[in-house]
């Protein structure tokens, strides 16, 4: 079946080629023809058994079943699909936000064509002057209003400061109203923490610092989190992952300076709006002059 | 006068524009007439004066002391001159390497000609594979050899491997034999140590992770160190410093992701080469067969 939180990428809809899922907590991504599957294929393999990846960093990844023969999504017949571990099966609500990490998308081995069109939209986006871009979102506003999910062009067309706005309007309990007035009232559980995705963030971060097996060209970094369970302080926590693997070239001794960047400046941002939330419910225990004590964590008590 | 150590830049000889020194310490740079000298000038008036640059970050920079009006090398007659720190004037025998930092040389606000241009170099230089390219060095071998100083053609055609053999011949005893055997035998005092290379850059990093103030594109760090007065133990010590600021622009809350890339690059290749050389110091030390301590900065007592 057509997954159902799948925020970027080609959707299996209207008779096209897309990724499918199962029941069982798979997603089943058609292997492209152009040699991109193949390559996606190819790394897993190389990344599954590569044991200097450590443990705390292969979390990060989706678990790969191998390839599989499968109806395509466009009715073209039998066609192989890597078979992934379905990373959303076990939110029930999922808020979602796919980040494309690196201020360039094309690497030194690519064609000149291929180069040239990357760098148009490199720049056109905020690639260039962010070194990471937001390729798609959803954000589950509520029972009643459901799910918000910015068109694919609303999206290119985010500039730094709308990818500050939703940064904080991800993590807020009003963020329906709009952007203006985000409370990033969950900032603190869910960016924050022993366990948040800052913490998340830095021990990837700490990992590119070394690592010089792999660049990762045009991959994407998943937040996921699941508003009802973080309020909860249930499972499942929020989480990072990366996907899209099909740009991934041997790093030959050289750290990946292009994704490490990038991910610094994610870093800086969601880090902002963590520091932002804590000083401003500082600010509101102050301003309620009730006696209130402000937690670690920037809840008012 | 003609500065005798400058690796990099426009040379003040045979009649061309160029910087000149003087016997009190002070560099003097043309303010190029195209508005990259103004750009300069009013970088490092707003660097002096801008408090939120912490003092620790402030010494990787050499002191700014205006401008002033000079007879220019090229004998055209009067003309504004940067005045700056004359930073190797306290250098006997300086070995100085120029890196350029960041996988691109060129900024989004630049004209897509100027970025063409810059695109073209930073892809057949070592700039986009690495992060950084060597821009020029010179390596004083000893008083017998003199200095060695590669000439622009061939800092031009450095490769990957070319960068990290000298950045181990950089550090080496027997540098002028070539770049196979060499020891490294100095990388414990010039990389390593409390106060070495590889520490101010971690620090000169920590800055990066966290200022929003400013974009470098296309300056250059320094290392500097006099071979002799490391061995001996005594000063000069050696030091990074940040120079060429014609091309710097706005952060407006945004980290210098392209500049923190590059600068994680270079560590990781310094801390190689220490690293190395301790292992190899300790291999040394087993191999002698005779009692040997391995101290802490790799060296065998």
């Amino acid at each position: 079946k057509v997954p159902e939180h799948q925020v970027a990428g080609h959707l299996a809809i209207d008779g096209k080629l897309g990724p499918l899922v199962d029941d069982s907590g798979r997603f089943y991504k058609p292997l492209q023809g152009d040699g991109r599957g193949n390559k996606e294929l190819a790394f897993y393999e190389s990344f599954s058994s590569d044991t200097r990846v450590p443990d705390h960093v292969r979390k990060y990844f989706p678990v790969c079943y191998g390839s599989q023969l499968l109806e395509a999504s466009n009715g073209s017949g039998l066609l192989h699909h890597l078979v992934l571990q379905d990373i959303v099966s076990s939110y029930r609500n999922p808020s979602i936000m796919d980040v494309k990490i690196g201020s360039r998308t094309w690497y030194p081995e690519a064609s000149d064509n291929y180069i040239q069109k990357c760098l148009e939209k490199d720049r056109r986006t905020t690639t260039v002057s962010l070194g990471f871009r937001i390729a798609g979102l959803q954000l589950y506003e509520g029972k009643e209003s459901g799910y918000w999910r910015p068109g694919r062009k609303e999206v290119q067309s985010f500039t730094v400061y709308n990818v500050r706005s939703i940064l904080r309007r991800f993590v807020s309990s009003n963020s329906s109203i709009g952007n203006e007035n985000s409370d990033c009232s969950f900032a603190p559980s869910i960016y924050g923490g022993s366990a948040g995705i800052l913490v998340q963030l830095l021990e990837l971060k700490a990992w590119f610092e070394d690592q010089t097996i792999y660049h990762f060209h045009s991959c994407s970094l998943l937040i996921l989190f699941d508003k009802e369970s973080v309020s909860k302080g249930s499972a499942p926590v929020p989480e990072i992952k990366l996907i899209d693997f099909a740009h991934v070239v041997e790093g030959k001794g050289v750290i990946d300076h292009n994704f490490l960047g990038g991910l610094c400046s994610l870093i800086k941002f969601v880090s902002e709006v963590l520091s932002d939330s804590k000083e401003s419910s500082i600010k509101d225990c102050v301003e309620s002059e009730k006696p209130g004590i402000c937690t670690d964590n920037g809840n008012c008590q």
